[in-house]
């Protein structure tokens, strides 16, 4: 398996960022062909010793990281992409990395 | 569900960091009480847009936030973040939340 892992910095505003996640960019980045699990956090992103620079994470699960960087490449994936401005002004850090279990 | 989410910066001898952390942190953390789910990095972390901070990542889960915490507070969560000083000494952010899947 393989992880795309988002974390979306603190927005200036919070509500707005959650309605419009919730209600525009989860069905556009379902669309990506190969997705096999989204997770996201619920409530918020704590950091442990620390303040947390994080609103929301949300990992998105592939078969590999080949598939994750032709997910990227698709059309579906270039809009997600895209639509990541439209609301996430505060800012993004993605990770990819292939997983297993241990 | 909820997540501990350990990034490990890049350590200055990454085959030392790989040696130590599976055949010695790995088996003090899985003693953890309410330890769900065991996942790690394999190979790369990579970030898009950037020089990557990280070494390794890893997703322990449990079943909630106050998992975690009860987790963290116990003997053997104790003896696997004083093992962290073993060999992270490049530095370690750690996050926890509440995730669901969407």
């Amino acid at each position: 398996m393989a992880k795309l892992l988002v974390l979306y910095k603190k927005p200036a505003d919070a509500a707005a960022f959650d309605s419009y996640y919730f209600s525009t960019h989860i069905p556009i980045a379902k669309k990506i062909v190969g997705l096999r699990g989204y997770e996201i956090s619920s409530g918020p992103v704590n950091r442990l010793g620390g303040e947390s620079p994080y609103h929301l994470m949300a990992a998105l699960s592939f078969d590999s990281v080949e598939a994750i960087q032709q997910a990227l490449a698709s059309p579906e994936g270039a809009a997600t992409a895209a639509d990541v401005a439209n609301f996430a002004q505060a800012g993004v850090d993605m990770f990819v990395c292939e997983t297993r279990e241990v």
